[in-house]
């Protein structure tokens, strides 16, 4: 497998083909951001700690029957994925309320939301991501009903994965946003699974473990996204 | 009927207890406010315009089997309605894009949306009406699945029936909003239906006809709204 031209380069990873047309490598960087990349920073290690994070949470997932686009890891920092035709909307499950949730509804943070909620965002920076619903998607051709119907059943079906994942290993699982694509007339789960894109919190604690870490300025956050992968059994050195 | 106490005064209308527990009286006022109450402003015969018209839109919506609150006129700017107890939720209809779904979504006014969009809204002025969705609704208890389903239903079934009225009087309905309660076990719509809680174009030269012309600050506010209800067959003469 030979890495060819970088197609795009985001906030966080960038994607590069292959002599594979089937494949892409994602490259994930140091480069963390927040506010629709008004915050923005390098924090080290942090590339090399998601890609062993997304890679084992993917298999997981993918074990227990959820498709998605991972293939291999190919260094510490990269990732062999299969090519997504990726669909503009991310899909947000909340278990515990927290972040724009409470700010938009007035909410206090850290209710048990019972059922989990699903809302879904528009991907888009310039207009700061926002809230959709799938008649919009439908309508603006971002994905078919059919599509939606699949990504709101995976994305259900990611939580009754992790959740249970997370709350054996000390933690509570708080949110998430996943993001899909389509290959072959399947949608398939992209992107990728870490702390910079879910919020975790220790269980007795409450202790925030994820993103809302760097934030909020809260200090050593790529020391806490490993402390929750070594919770999980992900191994980070080489 | 002895119309009783003052239970509710709104941006726009008063509700008022009467000797019968099963109706309101809802008192149409000409008190006009746009951006969650900032702009406010008194528009001369605007409730007596607004009560007429939403008599009128309502007996068409009943007899096309919509059930509504709409009981009687009782006055010029008064009307009998069945109470109910209201879902805080607005449920919105767009066929045409206009107003905040421009602004969210970075679209130009004046797009077919094929199909209609449809949207829920917090009924919550502090919080400014911020959008949500029907999973949100059943976690937050605003409205069961059923009930949800149901407003949904009906919202669309509004459309049908009022799309050709507006569009066989030389209108287009571009979007509107609704809102809905619990009587009996059964959701019927309430609240009103007029020019204050849609957006209606003439159909040859899109001039808008509707609430827009006071949020604009496009002058012959009232005027037009009688012209819309004139268009339609409505008596505004006593
Ligand atoms: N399997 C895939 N195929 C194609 N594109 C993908 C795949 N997985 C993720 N992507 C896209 O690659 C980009 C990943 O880089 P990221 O830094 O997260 O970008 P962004 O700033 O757009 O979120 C995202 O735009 C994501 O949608
Ligand atoms: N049939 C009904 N029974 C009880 N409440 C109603 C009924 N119809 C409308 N309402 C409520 O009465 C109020 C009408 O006044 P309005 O000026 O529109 O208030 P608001 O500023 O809250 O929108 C609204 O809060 C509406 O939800
Ligand atoms: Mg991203
Ligand atoms: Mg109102």
């Amino acid at each position: 497998m030979e890495k060819r031209n970088e197609l795009y380069a985001g906030k966080a990873k960038s994607v590069f083909t292959t002599d594979n047309p089937d494949r892409f490598v994602l490259v994930f960087r140091d480069d963390t951001s927040a506010f629709d990349g008004e915050k923005k920073e390098q924090l080290n290690r942090k590339g090399m700690v998601n890609n062993r994070f997304n890679a084992f949470v993917m298999e997981k997932l993918e074990a227990a029957g959820v498709p998605t686009h991972f293939d291999q890891l190919l260094s510490p920092t990269e990732s062999l994925v299969r090519k997504l035709e990726m669909i503009p909307v991310e899909c947000v499950v909340r278990n515990v309320s927290a972040g724009s949730l409470c700010r938009r509804l007035g909410v206090e943070e850290g209710q048990d939301l019972n059922p989990p909620t699903y809302e879904l965002f528009l991907k888009n920076d310039e207009l700061h991501d926002p809230m959709v619903n799938e008649s919009l998607a439908v309508t603006f051709g971002w994905a078919n009903q059919d599509e939606l119907d699949e990504m709101k059943r995976l994305t259900y079906e990611v939580n009754s994965v992790l959740k249970t994942l997370f709350a054996d290993a000390g933690m509570l699982l708080v949110d998430y946003k996943l993001e899909f694509g389509r290959c072959e007339g399947r949608i398939v789960l992209g992107d990728e699974f870490s702390p910079d894109g879910c919020r975790i919190w220790d269980r007795e604690t409450r202790k925030k473990m994820d993103k809302d870490r760097f934030r909020q300025g809260l200090g050593d956050v790529i020391e806490t996204y490993e402390e929750v992968g070594r919770r999980l059994g992900i191994h980070f050195d080489d």
